[in-house]
């Protein structure tokens, strides 16, 4: 009754979330902030009567928000049910199953693998350099490849790759699609929005899980050419016609609509972030630099395994993935200055032990 | 650049949703009646501070709700971004591709093939009887079968199973998944969810869209066996770990507490429909009993796409699908005693004028 592809996967595995217990929450990149006044007003001032009806399936308003924003046109937009749902569905619209790879680094977000398997999609994962930055070359047109997929900044590392060496990616792999995943870009890179109109295979995915302070209404979107978000559409509608409630949607325009209070505070965000750093960096820390609204942390004397388990004992709560490569760092999400503050104390507590 | 499946594949067709003009909506089966008070007091209540935070990604408390209303335990219970989202999980977890037939009949909910042709899944139609209720002997156990679908009551005829013949079909195969769509099942048909603590093989898929007037947050949950249900959770954790969000997990537990609510309006619907049925009846047209918010109506002397359009031209939209069998029906959803009145009454004129 179970079919094959269910009984075998192994599925992605999200940062708890705790129900119960009161935790200093800084393991699965959620912003500190609320979302903006704006949205707010959107959400409590909704229509609820109207949420009788369905949703417009092509969230029309979001569209057109988000390509007046970045200078592109309604068409370049394709909107889902947060960034997972569309990287699900960009899997699916421009990779074959069975067939060549489709490359990324050995270390990044490790949904990519998960979508492959799910989808029966050959890929292959390149070796990140010592430092974790990417060796662009390799992702320059190798024969085995179908496509490619760029977290940029990459997580759980946090460490960004320069606009330029996004387009070397994209310009050589002319005849195939490159998803740049961008759920990180705001707390410190450069987006390849700008690149779309220049480029026939970029897909750029965005979320309004993180700069946004949008996770809990599932709501992101994706920017590219024409022809690749009607292939998007074309999953999407053989999928679920309408995965973008009308909650989400009004949500994320009005988000949008408030560049200022977004700008405050994902630089405050950044400013915190550069606070942590300084902070642990005394304590005997080292970190990946992050353009992420986290930071990847290790520690030479102290496994990363202890200080997980000693900072969830005492009510922090951070990722530790048990990974090749990665399972001797924390990946820390940057909170409020007085939670990082904390979170900075009980590391240095935790590696002073040692 | 596009994959093979996205070029390839014809999406399925949601009923239009227009933006612009002023319709009598009859064509998507939505609940002509906005959601109870207890939605609205959830949803302008919510404290949208927590927005920043993902939901919780195994939707406890709408399962617990769920459950307690089902007499089930929440185990049983999974919830998934409406049903058509569930379905296409469904289709994941319980059915393998490029392999024996899934089974459902030829004139049905036309998501089915589209699920089949997504995830590559063979599918075999049987065909509805001349007066299109289902032949329940062809779906017992054929060799050839892996799983049946079957909708109850069955789109877009609204035609009911009995739950007797639901459970020949359900213990007739007793390795393989059924699944039993009912959407519109609180409209006069009887749920196979009791049957659920009997048999293992059973899936039962709820939708909050229709009974539960919330088509616009997406939201809808499948009942089965604690097996059948770790595999859906293993395929959305393979696709996305937050398919429903904060608030519409909140407002579908509101929607299941107000039973009072509940049952008022959708005997509303029903008391419509009869009188709707009894109207369009002496002004010469013939309708399939409907145990559903909506009835499929068809004239002698007058084609449905003449119906269709002449409606279409004086504000009324209801559905026509131009597919053999039923090419010469109307789905027309039940919407307010005034607007199935004008329907009723445009109905006449245009058959009149034959």
């Amino acid at each position: 009754m179970i079919s094959k592809k269910a009984a075998g996967i192994a599925p992605y595995t999200a940062g708890e979330q705790p129900r119960d217990k009161k935790y200093i929450k800084l393991n699965t990149n959620e912003n500190p902030y609320p979302p903006c006044g704006k949205v707010v007003s959107a959400l409590t001032g909704a229509d609820i009567s109207r949420l009788r009806l369905y949703p417009d399936p092509r969230s029309t308003g979001l569209r057109e928000a988000a390509a007046a924003k970045f200078g592109l046109s309604p068409e370049n937009i394709f909107c889902g049910n947060g960034s997972d749902e569309i990287l699900a569905f960009c899997f699916q619209a421009f990779f074959d199953p069975f067939s060549k790879d489709v490359v990324f680094p050995d270390v990044t977000y490790s949904f990519y693998p998960v979508w492959c398997r799910l989808f029966d999609i050959n890929y292959r994962t390149l070796p990140l350099k010592d430092d974790f930055s990417v060796d662009v070359s390799g992702y320059i047109a190798p024969a085995y490849c179908q496509g490619v997929v760029i977290a940029n900044p990459n997580a759980p590392t946090g460490r960004a790759l320069p606009l330029m060496d996004i387009e070397r990616i994209v310009s050589g792999n002319p005849d195939k699609a490159v998803i740049v995943d961008e759920a990180y870009v705001d707390f410190g890179a450069e987006t390849a929005i700008p690149l779309i109109k220049k480029y026939k295979n970029l897909v750029v995915v965005r979320t309004f899980s993180k700069s946004g302070s949008l996770a809990g209404m599932r709501i992101g979107f994706a920017a590219g050419d024409k022809e690749l978000i009607t292939a998007l559409v074309k999953i999407k509608d053989s999928f679920n016609s309408y995965p973008v409630d009308s909650l989400a949607g009004a949500a994320a325009v009005a988000a949008l609509s408030d560049g200022e209070y977004f700008d405050e505070h994902v630089n405050k965000v950044i400013r915190t972030r550069e606070a942590f750093c300084a902070a642990i960096t005394k304590a005997g820390f080292t970190y990946v630099p992050s353009s992420a609204n986290f930071v990847f942390v290790t520690h030479k004397a102290v496994s990363a395994e202890t200080l997980y388990r000693g900072l969830k004992e005492n009510g922090v709560l951070v990722r530790w993935f048990d990974k090749p490569r990665i399972s001797n760092y924390l990946r820390i999400s940057i909170g409020t200055d007085e939670e990082m503050r904390i979170c900075a104390e009980m590391l240095k507590k935790l590696a002073g032990q040692a």
